[in-house]
């Protein structure tokens, strides 16, 4: 077995939900829970995880292996890691990847600052993966540094967004039931053809579900089900639940699961993980200002307008307290500057990110807004002052920074000024949403 | 039966495909075809097509019914509708929606110019729909404007990727069979559970195939079957070949379909979706300039440029023969001034966009360049000389042409202008992929 396991030094939790469920939290729906363990704020439970993540991703008609399919530049199963990851009673989780994928997987553990993971070698089918992962977590195994848990997770590399209250909901059912797995309705009808592929029955949709990951066990029911299957299983199998009725007669809990927990299996699928990913790390935007500044001024204003007209946007926080917006993750930021060709608290901002790591799982992006008096500086030697963040754009971008500037209008004109606002929270919205990495370093006007 | 039917006139043949298979295409694959029909280069079949879009999209957690949600402001099932009356050898289209959702339906018919619908009130289920649909095709109807097809072909309003090969595979295999349904491989493993939420049973993936659409009949075997069908068919069934083969004991020949079929039905198929039109649309991109100009001028390195480094964009063309151009259905335009604060090109582009009607069904990306020689021309005068894009783009915008500017620096260095091509280029893909209409009119700078 190889080990991938790295020091827990590094960012704080990462992930798009802001608090995990760990501690009081979770104490509130968790009414399965024995009372004094829900007290305890913990789990009690010995858990750990298996990853079966050797497929080759034949499905995508794209070289890469699905799980190692880049979104926005980071691999997909280092998202699927993170989900994990953050819930902080998976003692241990373990990855089967194929030998020429090994390396590869110790860059992304490293890059990604992955905690709690050990590598182990994927077999030629799934099932055999997930065997290979469960033993490596049984104690009969020679030279194994992990510990066998009460319940393990079997979890799909290519699921990345399971949340912490599936995996407690099967994790629970597991310890009850032996086993249990997520489900969802059926999206098609299934048929089953005749061997001349024609029609031979239809199922009805409604008295059938899919079954999905996460699933979970107890360890013993799952390894015993593992050890005793046939070769035939091993190879041509598809269903953990099935092994678990066949050898060991549990009949699985099935637990209703999101739309999320959706596999990515075709191209189509990137695509809409991408999206929801940024969808995500752009609701919450942080305006950053000098606070000494009057409350007059037009960045305060700016602030209201982005309030008002970015209601898909779910906050609009003030950078009052930016050490405490970082910890919150919070992966957008707007950054007013007073004086048109002043940098100052872009400046500022960026060091901070920089020192916080904030931007190593995701692109953070930041707005350097200036406001323009038309009447007072001339609009060329303007655009001219504000040059230079072409290079500083190039220069955090190396570090997973998105640099826009936008330059807006300040006429006069009440009703003008107002378009001007309107427009740029406009800009903003758009640069946040879409995180082009091609249009960092632009200077846009509104 | 309401009528949406609207005059032949209007755009060419719509679609990201640029030409449909009838024709001497057709005949060198339409191996099923007698000779003679392929010859004809038309299907000598008389062909309808179904398409219930009376859901309530409920699965998508959104009010609007997913049929009807946006997608590049453009709604989901006129991509659906563009996708079948592209297939020439369809005669009708019934499309059955709900009294509620009538007029917006007729609106947009109208706004896309869509050719060859009709129109008939939805049911409370899928089925009935289905059957309203069939029996306005039915000859026996009192006042049916419609004849009664040989084939019909049944699809759903949220499959928009359906192409014109699947139509033809089912329909002749309907022909020949009597019915016909594409299909697909599970990506889940299906399982029964028992009433207590337990498993009961899984069932083996490689036996089983997820039943998905088009589909197609001889249409006297699906109406028929629609007749005699229960009361408890119509409500609860969803499954067509199953109502043939139940009621008029027909085997269903079954056609391997592409994973383009799918199904919109959770908010990630609609992310999914836009970002597959983007990607289809921006495949080929078509640069314009003076051919009169020499032909040292720096646009010609631009688009030499353009054709090695934008490997994932199948073409770049020269826009020496614009209105063949506009007729391929080109939806990206890199558009080269001379001059640098001259727009003489891009205008005679707009100009020629704006007759064509081509950003009807698509918004159109224009990208106006010019070049800027540092030296010669200072660059707050360049900036302001070149401001008026802004009008021209808030202009264009409301025909659905997204207009950008491009300044690239032309510097005398040899390796400092390949630079500054290669960043031009960079910010061309991006304009072009991504399509956002919240950044038209801004100025960018190389």
């Amino acid at each position: 077995m190889q080990s991938g396991r790295l020091s827990d030094s590094g960012p704080a939790e990462p992930g798009p939900r802001l608090r995990s469920l760990c501690g009081a939290d979770q104490a509130a729906w968790a009414s399965s829970l024995s009372e004094a363990e829900a007290e305890a704020g913990c789990f009690a439970l010995a858990v750990a995880a298996v990853l079966p993540a050797g497929g080759s991703g034949e499905r995508m008609g794209v070289p890469t292996p699905k799980q190692f399919c880049p979104i926005l530049e980071r691999p997909l199963i280092s998202y699927t890691l993170q989900a994990l990851e953050r819930v902080c009673w998976i003692k241990d989780i373990v990855v089967a990847v194929t030998g020429e994928n090994m390396e590869a997987m110790k860059g992304i553990i490293q890059r990604y600052q992955h905690k709690r993971i050990s590598l182990v070698e994927a077999g030629v089918t799934r099932h055999r993966s997930i065997f290979n992962g469960l033993k490596a977590l049984a104690e009969d195994q020679p030279n194994s540094r992990l510990s066998k848990p009460e319940v393990v997770i079997i979890h799909d590399a290519v699921r990345p967004f399971v949340e912490e209250d599936v995996l407690f909901q099967v994790v629970t059912a597991a310890k009850e039931y032996g086993a249990s797995g997520a489900i969802r309705p059926l999206v098609s009808t299934v048929i089953s053809p005749s061997t001349e592929g024609c029609l031979d029955y239809s199922l009805e949709r409604a008295r059938h579900r899919a079954s999905e990951m996460p699933q979970a066990f107890l360890f013993d029911v799952i390894y015993e089900a593992y050890r005793q299957c046939s070769d035939h299983d091993l190879e041509f199998g598809t269903e953990c639940l099935h092994l678990a009725l066949k050898y060991c007669h549990i009949k699985a809990k099935l637990v209703e699961g999101s739309p999320d927990l959706w596999k990515v299996t075709y191209k189509r699928d990137l695509y809409a993980a991408e999206s929801i990913i940024k969808e995500r790390i752009s609701q919450q935007i942080c305006v950053v200002m000098d606070t000494k500044e009057d409350e007059e001024h037009v960045g305060h204003r700016l602030e209201e307008m982005l309030k008002n007209e970015l209601n898909h946007m779910k906050k609009v926080t003030s950078g009052k307290d930016l050490q405490q917006i970082l910890l919150e993750q919070c992966y957008s930021f707007v950054c007013v500057n007073v004086m048109t060709s002043d940098f100052e608290e872009t400046h500022k901002l960026l060091n901070m990110l920089e020192e916080s790591n904030l931007s190593i799982l995701y692109p953070v992006v930041v707005i350097s807004v200036h406001f323009l008096d038309y009447k007072s500086v001339p609009f060329g030697q303007t655009m001219e002052n504000l040059m230079p963040i072409r290079e500083f754009a190039k220069e955090v971008k190396k570090r997973n920074i998105l640099l826009y500037g936008l330059l807006i209008y300040y006429p006069q004109d009440e009703q003008k000024l107002k378009e001007s606002l309107r427009q740029g929270a406009t800009i903003i919205a758009a640069l946040i949403k879409e995180r082009n990495s091609g249009l960092t370093g632009q200077l846009l006007i509104a």
